[in-house]
């Protein structure tokens, strides 16, 4: 029967070590890989009271059909909150709401990828948005970034070179999985540029509230005059993911046709998910319950980093992100895939950095997720990791103690070559 | 930015009348348009008390992402509902949840076609399974049918000639919109047929549960040893579509890949609806609650069927369904299309024929929903149609009081002569 299936489920790629690890099973395994958000932090008493809300202010007609883009009060709040947070100029009728990002991510991958035609990225990219687009037979062309953002004059080369090229998929705040954040010059230089081109761009904004220092900055899509960029934004990370919602942000123009894209993929979205969403962001503060995450992702992120310098080897090379949920480490000379089955051995694992490439690479880096493991599993976790690189023969620092008294005894000479063991 | 859609946009047939219509905000418009099901039978306080179990049982858990193909203890309760309602042989692992058997559609449209291939139908089709095929480039065939099914030769003589032949779309209790069953004998005569080809079949069987009156008959999966039928099923009108689920029934080897297409998608299907009606499943008996469901929408059913006998004129064709949610309406020389603007004049709407079928045809028909209208709106709307048909010239019976006294006073002859009036 496999000569029935469609060409497109080549296309997917879903690794054998994220299914097995994203939900885990072994309760012994230290899992890096799942970016599951941490669920002790959910606000489920308050989830609890705004659905007793919502079924108290809406009965029968929060178990109805809804509108495909969504009901109108919940895609009002998020219109509002967008304006605040991310600083668009929408309404209402800019927002349709999604099954999750993921659902937004497919849905502009159905809307305007033809067989062959051409989405511009730079890399690493989430594997979702690869599965997402992949299936609609896309051609992704890497474009070269430094650590402002994405080059400028490779993307306007690359729209000018290459033919079909339909979207160009961004993520300026805390890159997934890279953690890298392009500046406002660069954003300011990106928009600029692709105005003058018959291109989307697919502004990712789903990591963008966590940020755990320095300044937030707009997104691309607030310096937009043309309706150009779409908006992908997620409550899964800032309230949870069972009450699954989404949301896209688009010019009228454009919204228009996502919503004829959501009805076709399943009619609207779950009607009593939304209205309890809808009842928590009108009894809570939201931006409260966010504060509180950033405080506990913050604090893992730190711990990672920390144990990550203890117990790594010089040649790993990470940076600490300003926000996002995970960290990215490379490492010459290695191979990722070598290193997570000595690591799974030791029983800890995360996701190989092949995983985040369109057209091979990424076999020396890898992905941490800072978000599921608690603070003393992080340290142990990556005490394990490490051993796993030892095996594969990368060494951590050597260690050495030394006896103070013997120190203060040697002339200044000899004290400078112990130092420098 | 019209050059930048993919050309799927294109091939997505929403009607406007739909649009508009779907939740009509004119109160005093009478619609047999929507399908919306009765809201005022949701079982309310049902879903309450199982949501707050749901919040008891599984705290945070509830508010998790789930498996893909949704959460164990609700796919062992579909498995097992669906062996014994519709014969299948499954187990917990046959089963993808899905949100809405709309995603159902979504997601074998996906899996199996690409553009150019035949999905073969029996047409009328509902708007939406066209809708979601059509969006992946599928050609539609029509196979031409009977009062009992398909036409078994002509079936295996499209397999034979065609190329490309990916998918049968079937829904052979009480077809969406027409309302017509399969008999057994076709059921077991189709499945034997179909077995020699390299195709799946789709049996669309969410409306199956609605039977007002005969013998309940095996679904044609039940009768396939070879795992070639896939079965879509749907909570949205034995449950509520606001808690947003589907399912998706297929042997091993398919739901493996269904999954996956699943997982780009939207990752995972809402974890809190889920548990929702797990809880509900649990607690209360869904059979028990659709035999309420039936007995309402017989009698709506009912209702509708007698006042098209009283007003509608003779020419109009119409039979009452064994089950299912829709009455099918024909009449020769009529332009629906035409009607329903008279009709939307006289505040009243329905669907027009041509709205499902994917090559033309269906101008003369129509389609009513019998699920959102109380008993004494059905009467009225039908009035309201019924004179719609007048202005364009087709007239209801015509109806004399005759004095009977006067009539007894008349000889023989002359009596015939008044009755054949």
């Amino acid at each position: 029967m496999n000569s029935l299936f469609a060409n497109r489920i080549r296309e997917i790629k879903t690794h054998k070590i994220r299914e097995r690890l994203e939900v885990p099973s072994d309760s012994g395994l230290i899992s890096f890989a799942t970016s599951l958000p941490a669920k002790e932090l959910f606000p489920v008493k308050e989830i609890e009271e705004a659905t007793r809300e919502a079924f108290n202010r809406w009965q029968d007609s929060a178990l109805q059909y809804s509108q495909s883009e969504g009901i109108f009060p919940l895609r009002e709040k998020i219109s509002q909150r967008s304006n605040k947070k991310f600083m668009t100029k929408y309404d209402s009728n800019n927002i349709c709401i999604s099954t999750g990002s993921q659902q937004g991510f497919d849905i502009v991958g159905k809307l305007f990828i033809n067989d062959g035609d051409v989405v511009l990225y730079e890399p690493p990219i989430p594997l979702s948005v690869l599965m997402a687009f992949s299936v609609y037979g896309v051609k992704f062309i890497e474009v070269a970034a430094d650590e402002h953002g994405m080059l400028i004059e490779d993307v306007e080369s690359a729209l000018r070179m290459e033919k079909n090229v339909k979207m160009i998929y961004i993520c300026p705040d805390f890159m997934r999985p890279s953690g890298k954040s392009w500046d406002i010059e660069r954003r300011k230089a990106f928009i600029e540029t692709i105005l003058d081109f018959d291109v989307v761009v697919i502004e990712d904004i789903t990591f963008s509230d966590f940020r755990f220092e320095g300044e937030h900055l707009p997104t691309v899509a607030s310096f937009d005059d043309k309706g150009q960029v779409i908006l992908i934004g997620s409550f899964s990370r800032i309230f949870c993911p069972g009450v699954r919602l989404g949301w896209i942000g688009a010019s009228n123009y454009l919204v228009e046709h996502i919503r004829k894209m959501k009805c076709s993929s399943d009619l609207s979205p779950p009607t009593l998910d939304q209205h309890i969403l809808d009842c928590y962001l009108r009894v809570y503060d939201i931006e409260e319950h966010i504060r509180k995450l950033i405080e506990l992702y913050r604090e893992r992120r730190d711990i990672l980093d920390s144990a990550m310098r203890e117990y790594f080897p010089k040649a790993a090379d990470y940076s600490k992100p300003e926000g996002g949920l995970y960290t990215w480490v490379k490492m010459e000379g290695l191979n990722a895939r070598e290193l997570l089955e000595k690591c799974v051995e030791q029983r800890v694992a995360f996701v190989p950095g092949d995983s985040f490439f369109s057209q091979g690479g990424g076999d020396e880096m890898f992905r941490l997720s800072i978000t599921s493991l608690p603070v003393e599993r992080i340290r142990a976790g990556i005490k394990r990791i490490a051993k796993g690189m030892s095996i594969l023969g990368f060494h951590p620092p050597t260690r050495v103690t030394i006896n103070p008294q013997a120190y203060l005894e040697l002339d200044k000479d000899k004290q400078k070559k112990v130092l420098s063991l």
